[in-house]
């Protein structure tokens, strides 16, 4: 077990529904040594990459992605979600659907920060459905710019957006990859990655 | 003049309507090493406070309060804007306008993070009307804990937020004041603050 799974067995909460709440160290309240060696863990793992720029969206990623671009010595830029219905020619746009609101977010990052001669590491907290990252992806790829990665902390492997992407030829790597949720039991088993 | 009103000079953006973008630097794409250095010098005007939590609102708020709280050794906070009309009780909750979109938001943070035993330092991005600042003034002192300090990243001094919030005796420090600003000429002015 990495030290990302030991973490979640002992603070995280399972709630009905396959919610996992990590909010107590990851993402309402932080602990930084924890961010901090989850950006160490994704600069060991695409260190033999050429990255200029670290991706993101906010709210909760931005944390992760600072502690990665730190590792890397790059920009991070995290994708802003933007209530204007219209948008101004100098942003990438991507309509991201919420997994836990239920809701349609359109997410906008400017011109200004992305362009062909980039090569990209998208990293976010979460992977369900994959929405966040394929929304990521279309916004770097938009650019010109080239997905060298992408680093997740958690991954719920029981729905079908990691695979997705996989099929999809992208690199994705994720600390945690949780198999199953038992809200009854408060236990969660993980995917053995053999790391 | 300081490291943050001289990167102002050079990278910000002065555009009509008191408008002071920073977005390639501090509130889009980030320079992770000025956001360390934004964190170091916090620590530095509050290190004599004791310090139990950072505390910020999402999002750009983020990434300065994890370099500040790196530097105290203590978690980070950040209140949670949310959607939910129904707000359970296990949450504090505060109503904030926000200067660039005009709407109201309703910003929570769980009762499990913080308590009457935390001695907090709220930080954040931007001050203008000090709505933000208010809001996590409150939520602080509604959970019984004290407000060690706040710090600010840039203040607009024309505006009202920070003499207000220091007319009720906190201690607040921001790095930069902008006293003006001409978008036609593209300049900024700071107050002098003495340091």
């Amino acid at each position: 077990m990495n030290f990302l799974e030991e973490r979640i067995l002992k603070d995280g909460i399972v709630k009905e529904g396959n919610v996992l709440k990590v909010d107590s160290f990851l993402n309402h309240q932080m602990d930084i040594a924890l961010i901090d060696r989850i950006g160490e863990e994704f600069y060991e793992r695409f260190k033999d990459k050429k990255i200029t720029k670290v991706l993101t969206i906010e709210a909760s990623g931005i944390a992760i992605a600072c502690a990665v671009a730190r590792c890397f010595g790059v920009p991070m830029v995290f994708a802003k979600k933007s209530k204007s219905v219209n948008i101004d020619g100098d942003v990438y746009v991507a309509e991201v659907e919420s997994f836990t609101h239920k809701t349609q977010n359109r997410v906008i990052v400017s011109k200004r920060f992305l362009g062909p001669e980039d090569h990209v590491l998208i990293v976010d907290d979460f992977l369900a459905n994959g929405c966040a990252l394929q929304g990521l992806i279309s916004i770097t790829e938009g650019a010109g710019a080239t997905v060298e990665g992408l680093g997740i902390v958690i991954e719920k492997g029981f729905q079908f957006g990691g695979r997705a992407i996989r099929n999809l030829g992208y690199h994705l790597e994720s600390i945690a990859i949780v198999e199953s949720m038992d809200a009854e039991a408060g236990s969660v088993q993980f995917a053995d990655q053999g790391k």
